[in-house]
């Protein structure tokens, strides 16, 4: 009846504050929920008519524009960091010893000591964490998990990954703070493999064991005004394509791949999973469907079926509407925040956590090492 | 600054009820309104304990039971109906009269007769008038449309059109109010090959001239209660699979078919479209892509190109997140109520309006009148 | 080790020719046969250089100019008809007078007085007999009967069936024989249609009960001069597009078109069966493939799967090729004359045989006669 | 008229021997071929009894058993090497001796130094030779390298390449010779790997600088007899999944995997090109398509297209038949042949060449060598 509040605050407010803001002010409507979501305060680095114009658009009851106040605020439950990856830390940290329970965008951390200090300050504190690995709450992505713990795909031959997306292509495209190593941390290392990596640990289980990877800048300056492309350039300081191999413990190997030049991939983040009994191939363009081997079938009649994964006895019913009615890229953080809402409440294990933040950092930290010492890294 | 209030009140809160209670309570955060939008009051034949629940969870202010005194109301600008079909005449008329603005779902009645009925009334009444094809809102369908409309599919050949479900192959799924004809008017004819018409109306702008229709009613009879297959029987009274030819104004052709037995088939609304210069493929099973022909270029490199409509530069942004970060089912109805809202603020056209669900209405009426005479019917 | 001698004439060298030389030539490297299989003759209308260098081309051993001489010879075991359709019928009629085994391309005849005459004279004649529908011995479609046969689709509810190409969208495109009903018989309707038919009874075993059609003539005349466009005109007699709907026995429904007219489609031969428990997909345009979808499963892990059917397992193997190494187009005619021939050898039944085809144009006729009386004609 | 003869003897009798002979029996019945095609002798290590066998099915006069004879013959203009690798060496340095024309399978050797000294002996006789990468002759394939070569591509950032079959999933599946590094030189890495490397140069044009490689066998043994499985087991000695990164001269990478351990995959040997301009994406399994995606379109309209490679301005005229009626496996063998002859005749250059071998090898060397000291290497 007199469900528990939880009173949020958001920290951060672009893209990715916008995914956030509309999951908490709407997972009540679409999920049920064994408590009551206040939006409490939204802050950013902005203007006070920026932020409230955000505010009024979301639904936030208050601004702020200093996070320090807000970690501190007695009445706030749970913090969210949507803000620039180096700034996570210090945010994470502060709001851990004011007992709030912490969702953090992926990655974690710009490195892996801040991801491990991270880690650390909440578990001392006690609280709940969550890492913004999002993908994991397509009911598609769910769904390939559950069929490997199912054991339908059996012993685990080789994961074939691939995070690709195309809006740098063109050299003209200008500087923006993602290309600065100092902000941005990495190029789309940490921003899709990072991704890449979660979901590879999601689905199959497996423990990566040494990587050798590959990091190149394609295109090494861009002007500082995408408006005057002829004008003063700026130095590209984070990869535009990582590569790397993998070996995972007992043995299955990885070949993954992430880029912002790969023209006419819009945000094609795949993974393919290859098995004794079976394969997976999951796209999260088409996120509504997964493709699934049974090898266990006779060849005469097995092939990939895709898998319309919007059925009600699918992981999260598949969505909200009847089968066929697909879901956006909107609903996972609806699914991730009800998810993480539940744990809190409830008081129960909750993944992604930190401590998944932290695995993944340990593989994208040996692959920047790799790709400096070009050799093998041992994770 | 002080926006013009729009007070909606929703009559039905069934399927169509949640789809529009999302639309309107988020329709200011996913687009630019020149209004703010008041979510007055919720109407439906439940109990109030049912009614409050839902009010809550979608952000209605207030509940009601009876629908004429929530379009008797002062305090209402818009009414939004989403009531089994049978309602929908008396509803409209009497909101119409009222000087309210209607949403009404489709098809807009059971029959010509009552939907030229409820044309006559908001035309008398001056008010905007909205019938829900939402699939129009999709920025794909509406990618489709443009195209046509720019030339690029030219001289129109034929247009190859299917819907296909499959949630009552299994004999024993029960009796429901879809299957009554007195209540649903039809089946798939009305639920499904009304969007299929619409659908052809509003890419291509052919004229319906005459049709020869089939309706068939494969599985006749189905328990009573679903969990006891065995037990007593009732009729089927409505088609469960609708085909029909169409010769349009002009001399184009068209071949048409929906169904909810066409096992594998979730919600695959289909259209095809191949013209002199052109060719467009559309289902909404994968609703952020078009599939596009353009025959103007070389056998050599002329193929299907699927297009991600998911570009600021496509309909409506293509969706409200970067690009390849695609929408779902809810958000063509939250682009549609934008549309109509601002039509009304802006006092400037709207489409469909009543008039497109009369259009449709006379095909229905056709069809259901050639299957029965079993020759073609002149519209 | 001494094998029967099968001694093959073949009468027509245009496209049907080619396949038709290319099989026979062939059929002993791809398949194991019974028999010896020896080109003996290609006759023709045309000059003895072009059919001397047919001969050598295809390895024929000698050349004809007059059908008649060669029917009758003694020392030819099989007449391979593929002339224009309009000669079919006397062709056969000799052939069989002579006791020749006949291979006859489909249509089987230009009406379907003929088409029965034909099959009178074999059945007299005692001599076996083929009408040429070759997608029957694509390995993916034998596989879709196959699913039939074995109760993998359970009741059939409906058929969705459609045969378009795109070669004549070009209104320049001048008059060729094809577009003269004189020799032609009709358009799609016997060139397409009458593979869609055979394709519907052979996988399905469904039996055609009654049929309205719609023929249409889309562009009504074509310059007699492809080079030419401004040039004197010629009127085209036949169909550019044809649709139908279709009650089979026992109340399953079809819905049909083939087009010359859908741009982009090149010679795209589909068939859709949807049944109680389970549907196909086949698409001649990828033909080393089939799509299943197995109701029986759980809609957890139920989808439509891309069956490869390239595996020994599967009717004729696969193909000839390790799995993945897919077959051509010329393949199924190299299989059809496989299964004809040693049907001749072991003296064993064979379909598709004249019956099939006035099977086949039993329906043709019937979709003729609607269109023109414009109402449902019983088969 | 009196054309060139070109007398052949082909060595190997196995699936590249079967793939060949249809191809030597049939190139003058697709092709227009200055030469008259003479199938004097197959020559295999077996039975007199298997090949006469062999000869009278596919077409051959005569049979031998010692290659050594055969590469000495005076009747012999050109012989085409189809045994397994660890005899290309020996017979294409004696073939070239003797004046013989080559065409010889790929990979060209088990290693760098046999394959270098295949092409010393090739260069010193001055005989044509050609490295049998087949794929280079599907339509879509030569295609894709058009579009790269006509500029529509652009400035390459980078492949992404993937050939992967299943057939050894399979854990009981027996000890075969290919299992056996000294008779097969590698798994899937100069099995498969080869082709990829080969289909990178043919249609990018780019040049190796260095790789990084991984060679794993994850199946380590392997029953001696597959009917056994629990009988005793030998050593696979070859790896079963191959992957490497590569830094190419000027700038683009690469991320390659071979396997044959991908369940649900059969023949999947794909590529794709990202470049400033336009992408790529080729599929074996789908040979008679070619997706492109055209960077200079407007974003609202472009998007991967999926051109049907079979129409007559494709090269090698997309084939054979009307465009929609696909080639299959045995296709591209033809036309390497019809290009190799022509090459002889006209006495004009050929590529993929011995040169284009010791290209490949030099790759697959460096693969090997980084796959054991685990660093990368520079080619």
């Amino acid at each position: 009846m007199s469900k528990k509040e939880i009173r949020v605050a958001l920290i951060g407010h672009q893209f990715m504050g916008i995914a956030h803001s509309n999951a908490f002010r709407n997972v009540t409507m679409w999920t049920d929920l064994p408590a009551k979501i206040i939006l409490k305060c939204i802050c950013a680095n902005d203007s006070l008519d920026n932020l409230n114009e955000f505010a009024a658009r979301y639904g936030w009851e208050e601004c702020e524009t200093d996070w320090r106040k807000v970690v501190a605020r007695d009445d706030i439950d749970l913090i969210s960091i949507a803000t620039p990856n180096y700034l996570h830390k210090e945010i994470a940290v502060e709001a851990a010893k004011s007992g709030k329970h912490i969702l953090c965008e992926k990655p974690l951390a710009n490195d892996l000591y801040e991801a491990k200090e991270m880690l650390r300050a909440v578990s001392e504190a006690g609280v709940k964490h969550c890492c913004g690995y999002s993908y994991r709450f397509t009911p598609s992505l769910a769904l390939a998990r559950q069929l490997v713990e199912e054991g339908r795909i059996g012993r685990i031959f080789h994961v074939f990954v691939r995070y690709a997306q195309d809006w740098i292509t063109d050299p003209d495209f200008g500087m923006v703070w993602r290309f600065d190593k100092k902000i941005a941390g990495s190029g789309p290392l940490g921003d899709l493999s990072a991704h890449s990596i979660d979901a590879t640990r999601f689905v199959t289980g497996l423990k990566f064991k040494e990587v050798t990877g590959n990091l190149q800048t394609l295109i090494k300056e861009r002007p500082l005004d995408s408006n005057n492309p002829d004008g003063p350039k700026g130095k590209v300081t984070v990869d535009d394509v990582a590569q790397f191999l993998v070996n995972f413990e007992g043995g299955a190997t990885g070949c993954f791949e992430s880029t912002r030049l790969a023209t006419g991939r819009k945000n094609y983040n795949t993974i393919e999973v290859n098995g004794e009994k079976g394969s997976i191939v999951w796209n999260f363009e088409e996120q509504n469907y997964l493709m699934f081997y049974d090898n266990t079938l006779s060849p005469e009649e097995a092939g990939f079926r895709k898998i319309n994964v919007t059925h009600d006895v699918h992981p999260y019913n598949g969505g909200w509407w009847p089968q066929g009615h697909g879901i956006g890229y909107a609903d996972s953080f609806v699914i991730e925040v009800a998810e993480f809402i539940r744990s809190i409440v409830e008081d129960m294990p909750f993944n992604p956590d930190f401590e998944d933040g932290v695995k993944c950092q340990e593989v994208l930290e040996a692959i920047g090492q790799s790709a400096e010492t070009r050799g093998w890294v041992t994770i």
